[in-house]
């Protein structure tokens, strides 16, 4: 049996600009672009993530967050682009070549802060902060609650607030166009 | 882009007998005897997890680590075993039916245990405890402290320790046939 997860049709399309972005700024204003789009398109939630060579920029994977028409739970932004991001350097360890960076347009939840010590990149930067997430109803889980210093313990730089007001953006956007707050478990959220 | 992980080949024959096991210690022996094969096959780490439908003790699909033959960081046992259920289900939500149970041949590391959140089902059952990974040189992340009480408060019921001596015994034949500790990135492990 494969486990097979597909990226919206539109993704391959919008990373066309990705080429030309020199700074981190640039980059995840990008990065955040690709939430908007897929609140737009309603092919999923309002998170979008992408893994970048650290020194020359170039993008290697993005994802957006699909867990509703992916029929999958572990479909974050952050799985779908660390996963892509294997796939395309052949590799589970992105940091294998040269050093990358994993942008995420909001902070991790606990599952995708675990992502990220197993990714292997050396930089997380994140625009919204996980209280953003919760302030719409997102549950962002049991996280270590010291969780940054222990990326930081284990190699892994972490940057926050990165174009963070355009992060919330797209999170009221998603609000205001009746977006499914998809927590599983009546009970759980 | 799709994202395709697949299962080793010989697991679908590998399910056969999981029709008739009818104990929480019947089922997890099978388990377990997933992640010895996933070893002998030389197909992934020493890992393994299933979904059953809580009631009945259905299979509704299992998983092994593949993160080194999948080139994926996220491959972890329950992350594929997960991610199957949801397409063999329909939905993201593995409790949106009948409630479910996940299996875990070793305690979730941080990533799997947010996972098990995520995926709806009601109950986690543990064989080896996460210090038994530890103990042979995997590292299980930045974990909450009181991870357990914080699942119990949303409502999943956990359960440790069942048949905790066979998964050890599995975690020790991986490093006695030189299976790869494959922590991403030499200065994280």
């Amino acid at each position: 049996m494969n486990v097979t997860l597909e990226l919206p049709h539109w993704l391959d399309e919008a990373l066309a600009p990705f080429g030309g972005l020199d700074t981190d700024e640039t980059r995840m204003a990008a990065v955040i672009d690709l939430a908007r789009r897929n609140v737009d398109h309603r092919t999923g939630g309002p998170f979008s993530a992408a893994i970048f060579e650290t020194e020359t920029g170039r993008l290697i994977a993005a994802g957006v967050n699909v867990v509703v028409p992916a029929n999958a739970a572990i479909a974050h932004a952050e799985v779908m682009a660390v996963a892509a991001a294997g796939q395309t350097l052949g590799t589970f360890d992105l940091g294998a070549g040269a050093p990358t960076s994993l942008f995420a347009s909001t902070e991790p939840c606990v599952m995708c802060m675990g992502v990220t010590v197993w990714s292997g990149v050396s930089r997380l930067l994140c625009a919204g902060r996980d209280d953003d997430a919760r302030a719409i109803g997102f549950d962002e889980g049991p996280k270590h609650p010291g969780w940054v210093a222990e990326l930081e313990k284990r190699g892994i730089e972490v940057v926050r607030d990165l174009v963070r007001s355009e992060s919330i953006a797209v999170l009221q956007h998603y609000l205001d166009t009746d977006g499914e707050i998809y927590n599983a478990g009546g009970d759980h959220a």
